[in-house]
């Protein structure tokens, strides 16, 4: 059996997909989010331990509740 | 309009429903998730920013996806 991708490995793939779904560049989501781009490219690369917080702050740019962005993770 | 609550808040609550449902003590809860009694107390009552690492050992604690657990939050 496969083991599971990392948790924070599963979260980055879903904030990269969701992101370039909304047609945002990383730049210009980082900037929404205001949150540092490298810290939002460290996210999606699955290299940051997201806190809550943070996890709401990208919801909201989003435009979803945090279990719909958890949806999958 | 009242200010939604703060999502520590509104996370440690989601917790202590969940864990309370499932008929855990505070303290046994923490063990299954093999977290500090004192800081599961904490995330109870909305003091910690927690992470993925630690939302994922809650929910995988609970038998249930990190989506399931953030319903509602």
């Amino acid at each position: 059996m496969a083991k599971r991708k990392d948790i924070l490995k599963r979260f980055g793939e879903r904030v990269r997909e969701l992101r370039k779904e909304q047609g945002y560049s990383q730049e210009n989501f980082a900037y929404a989010c205001e949150l540092d781009r490298t810290y939002v490219g460290g996210i999606e690369r699955g290299e940051r331990n997201v806190a809550l917080r943070n996890i709401e702050r990208i919801a909201a740019t989003l435009g979803i509740s945090v279990a719909e962005l958890m949806d999958g993770v």
